[in-house]
């Protein structure tokens, strides 16, 4: 086995443990926590399916892989809860460093890549990583809310929070923004949301 | 909220179900059994980042969605492991209903669509489906590796058996099936395969 075979298996083996990073969000049906790669499977699919929502035209292809990549680095930084403001302002130093470790140890090549489409994702400034944070606000929106908003009830969310974070939907998709006021307003009515 | 939406995340909703799907793999450090979602995830990461290797160049947008998708009809017809004789018998006969049923939430096109790629995956023809049907190896295979042949040595899966299954890797890529071979004679070394 080459020294770049062995190199991206060893990459392949080391991002089995983004199983192991539970989520706030739990699954349909009251289920247990969500791991961070079973939300990246299911916000890879979402995009593929819901493309003709986007507010423009987007590389598919380059989408899902930002959606499937995003959330590696935090086999090193931890999930940092939407919500949790204390863990928000060290986010970033903390997923730069892991981004350097984790990519790296990729072939060169594929870190480069690997590490711009990370960035191209954080930067929120192409339509393809608008359209990919639609996703990631949409996934676990759908299950919260398949779970009579129980994710929000337990961490005390607010509307305000909630609709802060989700506003930036629009960026990405004008009409998938239109359905989560939707789903916002029903949880609202409900007192899901304080 | 109209109609076709509507279906698009009800459909959404219900492959969540996917995450409870336990397959006889286990989580590399010796974890506990991985799901269909999470090999999906990282399986479609693998096509992405092996793509090189491929015996001819393949659509990898069609791969990588094929790889996302392939394993959404175990939701009604259960995972079937790949050295369980009887339940290999029954697989295509549920899989076939499961994938009507299933893919029939969606929308008509995106229904005739998502059965078009499982069908395609499936049917083990085109360059596409041979390099998804590698990944569908090569992937329980490092984490079996990884974990010194555990799955394999649970259930008493003999190298013949094996290498029925892993010899159709070479018809994805011939580089990947020469790691392939590494990898399982140094587990028949190790006496993990009977």
């Amino acid at each position: 086995m080459n020294n770049r075979i062995k190199k991206q298996l060893e990459f392949v083996l080391e991002i089995d443990k983004e199983k192991n990073i539970f989520r706030q969000t739990h699954l349909s049906g009251h289920g247990r926590r969500e791991n961070d790669a079973e939300h990246a499977w299911h916000m890879a699919i979402m995009a593929y399916l819901l493309k003709e929502y986007a507010n423009e035209k987007v590389d598919i292809a380059k989408v899902i892989v930002m959606c499937l990549i995003h959330d590696i680095v935090e086999i090193e930084a931890g999930d940092t809860y939407a919500y949790d403001v204390e863990a928000l302002s060290s986010q970033k130093e903390r997923e730069d460093a892991a981004k350097e470790k984790i990519f790296g140890m990729l072939p060169e090549d594929q870190k480069q890549e690997m590490i711009a489409l990370f960035d191209e994702f954080e930067a929120y400034e192409t339509m393809e990583a608008k359209y990919a944070h639609a996703m990631d606000n949409l996934q676990p929106l759908i299950l919260n809310h398949s779970n009579d908003g129980g994710d929000w009830k337990e961490h005390g969310v607010s509307k305000e929070q909630v609709f802060g974070r989700q506003s930036k939907t629009r960026l990405g998709s004008k009409q998938l923004f239109e359905v989560t006021v939707e789903l916002l307003n029903q949880n609202i009515e409900k007192g899901n949301l304080k």
